[in-house]
């Protein structure tokens, strides 16, 4: 797959942006790391933020094609763009693209902005999930699945498990493990009985995660108390045991939800998550394979590449 | 029942203390409440908070026996006095009782302070659960029990589901629900799309307990924003639906977990929580039943008069 003009990959969330200048057969050229997230932009100006991280590459690539995932296509974001409903492959998320109408088309009149739309699923009747940024992600990862079906989990604040089959990304579930993992251990009372050791995949974990995968997990979430107090379990271990008790809910959970369980699970996020998760998923029997998880640029890449793509072009512009 | 002496019952936990003046039935016949609670005692001088509190009617009663529950038996609290292991029934707790030796013996030499043990239990092989304070209200409502097995439950910021038979409370589980509510709506992203309207028992509530019962707690907490974004749920219903989802979740693992279902589970709490957990626990086929929260004096009276019978203080003096 090679790209007939420069192509800049911009992975822009609600805490961070991330930009590469990609070559053209996709490789990362160059790259720009910003705690600009959305939601951290003075007063909005998402124009002046993109100028000051892009506007270089932009100088000495003029007829760029910039593509940008993530949270800058919300309702709180430059421009909200739809979500695609799944099932959804390659060809319909690129065919949601939207074209940015911006600020700078003067001073580089070259250069064309869209921006990616994120995706919608029902997990069950009524019950409506959404992601965005996470899809390009996937996107990037399909060519290094070993398998047609896969269930790929990119674990974080907020937890992305996803169905993929044939090219297509088929449905998800979201979990809110790492967002309840720390308001627990910042604000509740199984926080002021932890040391500072972080989480490790340790005994102490892997007897969180047989315990929470069995369900109840605000029983077992009290466990951290009364085994603390019973002399059972160091204060040491706390955040390792909790980590497990959560991590195990939230995997058996997503597992148990899958109507064809896949041949193998895909981890996509941070090196220290994807060890835990990789323990946890062990534990309850599954075949588990790390991928690289700077995937967003290569995701963003094939995208462009639909862009290119005369048929895709031919709708969208 | 009637005590030869007068009863003093004081249910003294972390964050409150309430004392009763108990005629010789065991009626009412003065109270006090303070928010003196053990973690609120100024450098843990108890024996001033007590004369404070009480004082008066000992002045009226120089013979009172006073029976203490909750956490001033702990290790933070006046003198630990060790759990009762389950099962445990009203005989096994008063044998458990410590005898207090406190510092204005000489001022009231009649006086005799008795603290309650707490009960614990083993929810799983290795995983204790313990309760103090709670124990004596069970034992207060059981007279006012339908059937000789039920579920009691002390719906709060951590739970307890005890399952009781013949006078016996055989084991039980403690949830840290109002816990996790609390610390989800202040610190979440949830707390942020919530409006002043507290939680209530309607049909958003309904729905949340149908979607917490079903075991997904950390992915259908996250459809408490999905659903806010959709349109589908008003930022006025998040509390009722976030509380559903907690309250379903910790009901169906409650009594999934029976080995036995009882014929009736019995609710005993504040009378806002009370019909909440009515409802869902009706949502969930339950027979309930709502008692009068106003039990820990009943059940320490109780422990009181075994504590007069001639077998029990043979044992303990």
């Amino acid at each position: 797959m090679t790209a007939p003009r420069p192509v800049i990959a911009v992975d822009w969330g609600t805490s961070s942006l991330r930009a590469y200048a990609l070559g053209s057969e996709g490789a990362i050229r160059d790259r720009r790391a910003s705690d600009a997230g959305i939601l951290r932009v003075p007063e909005g100006d998402f124009a002046a933020v993109f100028r000051q991280q892009i506007g270089g590459w932009l100088d000495e690539q003029p007829d760029a094609l910039v593509v940008m995932s993530g949270m800058i296509g919300s309702r709180q974001g430059w421009m909200e763009v739809p979500y695609c409903p799944c099932p959804c492959d390659l060809s319909m998320l690129a065919g949601g693209l939207r074209r940015l109408d911006w600020p700078d088309a003067q001073r580089w009149p070259g250069v064309e902005v869209w921006v990616v739309p994120g995706l919608s699923t029902e997990t069950a009747p009524g019950l409506p999930d959404v992601m965005r940024g996470e899809e390009v992600q996937i996107f990037g990862a399909l060519p290094d699945l070993f398998h047609e079906r896969a269930l790929i989990c990119l674990p974080g604040t907020h937890s992305k498990w996803a169905s993929v089959a044939d090219g297509a990304v088929t449905g998800f579930a979201t979990y809110m493990t790492g967002e309840v993992y720390d308001v627990l251990q910042e604000h509740s009372i199984l926080g002021r009985l932890m040391t500072e050791e972080p989480a490790a995949a340790d005994a102490w974990f892997e007897q969180g995660v047989t315990l929470g995968a069995e369900g109840a997990l605000l029983h077992v979430l009290f466990s951290a108390r009364s085994r603390v107090l019973s002399g059972d379990l160091p204060e040491t271990a706390v955040r390792s045991y909790l980590s497990g008790l959560l991590i195990g809910h939230e995997a058996a959970a997503a597992l148990r939800d899958l109507v064809r369980p896949p041949p193998q699970v895909a981890l996509l996020g941070a090196p220290a998550l994807e060890t835990l998760y990789e323990v946890a998923l062990c534990k309850l029997g599954c075949d588990v394979r790390r991928l690289d998880a700077e995937v967003a640029a290569k995701g963003l890449f094939q995208v462009a590449s639909r862009l290119l793509d005369g048929d895709t072009i031919a709708g969208l512009r």
